[in-house]
């Protein structure tokens, strides 16, 4: 008997913590893990211009930071060649994703993803009491023409696509993209993910106006940039949309050393360059890691890389098990087929031999 | 005309921003503050042993926090006699509100809070859909007694209530908050936000187990640990409550780098000391300040001070506008008669020194 009478809309969700972080895993198995290649993280790490701009904002974060978060919203629209106000900067993709759905959808309007997608849009999605209608994933990649067709049928508020794809690492050409954008009904909008974009081919990023009504973007920090535990994500899109933000949103909730950091990230181009080209050597490694056990690494515009285990899902959780026992920490995808992959991130040189020391003593174990 | 349509919720919010920062102030008057005395900031800096761990934790920045927070949240535990799951960490108090009204109100629920009292309390109840009703503060202070009855007769799903209080920083006994409890209707959760708590005489803080479903009770990092730039707070309550947070939180929303500097803040319990009594010396010096401008400092249990201009909100609004000109940030209580008062926030020697000099300079201008 519940003590508590929740709003009916968390009353209906899971009681269930959704979330497991490495470190719980860790303190489960009662070590740490030798490699953490399983949340994406980058290991390459952030800019030293960025930990320097970082280190120097802890002495000052006595005070809020910047709820306007001006100077780098004004340098984000620069680099993108877009005005200031259609930048909404914000505690992650994710912090931002629950902010959209809760601006867009009312409880019970549709929205659209791929079965297999980004767990945490549908946990948003379900949070604010929205209808998840997910579409299949077709060759280990999300279907852009499925999806829009999806959304013309249930009239969909919100239509969500990686470009490239978590947790499969595959991308489309950003013509395609452009084409989804003609082809969804007035009443839809594209929620474009691009926590990847750095990685990928240039032209795998759609060329879309800010001003085009059509589509949002999310870019972060948390990848290429290696500050996923500053909690820094930014909105690229219409400024009527992006000013919606400021009816909901947490106004100092984005922290001062994570602007700071940010924004010395941003500037450090030679860094993400270094970063960018260890990350494709890095996924050269581990495609070689997998060849060399007879498993098959697939093509990847990301920072990991989806290792086609050959068999099916249960078989690729065995493997997931048996790495996590050798101190490796990767993860899978959660729906077949793609679940017949584990997924595992890219790091530095002693992660990728941890890695390649373990994986033939996992398979082994399982044979 | 609307290119966007939002959910009715958020339609029906104002569109303009809520909450002005004092860097978009700064950038207004083109010249930074001379002392920031406006935001209840702590200019006394955090502790160096938690500058030096959020400097070592910039340079793991590219791993998230731990979803769990489990290292600070057993710390805070022990610190304050309760289970670990008597305590949920947050993105700041301001984010735990925010959940906390999600997590409880239903749209058109009503939610009782004072007028005058913490207006990002009831941004979230707006930004949710509760119906707030407002009691007026008696004796500058907000009314136990009197929010308890607006529960009883509004069936209010929560009543908000700062103990000590902001912005006027007058504080009840413990003994009067532990009576409250008995007084609310079974409907009616108190939500007690002891932001100021540490600045407080012992005898401010009721006596409530963890266990009581009638409270939930909210600490932050930002004001006696000088980390507001960091977004880390927590709630003290109930398990069952607690848990509830997980079921909408967003899970690895909390930085790595404020839970290192949480926890070094914590157990730096020789800083806190020096803060606090840097903070009495300050409270002392901005009451010598106002008397000796014929002005009256009202009583506080916090790191800042309500003063009383002896005139109305018009006079108290010219003062502050006169006070920015000359450099100096401060803030002002919302609503009449409180708005008679500027709030100063404590600070070091040379802020202190900067709004002496100021202050009478302020009031000549208006003379």
């Amino acid at each position: 008997m519940m003590r508590f009478r929740f709003a009916p809309i968390p009353a209906a969700l899971p009681a269930t913590v959704p979330f497991t972080g490495p470190e719980t895993l860790e303190r489960r198995r009662g070590a740490p893990f030798r490699a953490r290649l399983g949340a994406n993280e980058n290991g390459f790490g952030p800019s030293p211009r960025a930990v320097a701009a970082m280190a120097r904002a802890a002495a000052e974060v006595w005070k809020y930071g910047d709820p306007d978060t001006h100077d780098l919203r004004h340098a984000l629209a620069a680099h993108h060649g877009v005005a200031p106000e259609n930048i909404m900067v914000g505690e992650g993709i994710d912090g931002l994703l629950g902010l959209l759905v809760r601006l867009m959808v009312a409880p019970g309007e549709v929205v659209v993803s791929s079965d297999g997608a980004y767990p945490t849009f549908n946990y948003h999605v379900a949070g604010f009491g929205g209808r998840l209608v997910k579409m299949p994933y077709r060759d280990d990649a999300e279907d852009p023409e499925a999806l829009a067709a999806a959304a013309h049928r249930h009239g969909a508020r919100l239509v969500y696509l990686a470009n490239p794809d978590n947790p499969m690492g595959s991308w489309h050409p950003g013509r395609r993209i452009e084409a989804m954008l003609g082809a969804l009904p007035e009443t839809s909008l594209l929620v474009l993910d691009e926590a990847y974009a750095e990685f990928a081919p240039a032209d795998a990023i759609p060329r879309i106006e800010p001003e085009d009504a059509r589509a949002i973007r999310f870019r972060t920090f948390s990848k290429a940039h290696a500050m996923a535990g500053a909690r820094i994500g930014y909105a690229i899109g219409p400024a009527e949309l992006i000013a919606g933000f400021d009816r909901i949103r947490n106004h100092f909730g984005i922290g001062r050393i994570a602007q700071a950091g940010a924004l010395a990230a941003l500037e450090d181009r030679d860094w993400l360059a270094h970063v960018l080209a260890e990350t494709a050597a890095a996924r050269a490694r581990i495609a070689a890691i997998a060849r060399e056990n007879r498993l098959e690494a697939l093509p990847s515009a990301t920072n990991f890389v989806a290792v086609d285990c050959g068999r099916d899902g249960a078989f690729a959780r065995a493997l997931l098990d048996a790495l996590a026992q050798e101190g490796i920490f990767v993860r899978m995808p959660g729906v077949a087929p793609m679940d017949r992959c584990i997924r595992v991130s890219c790091g530095p040189e002693p992660e990728m031999a941890a890695f390649a020391e373990a994986l033939p003593r996992a398979l082994r174990a399982l044979a």
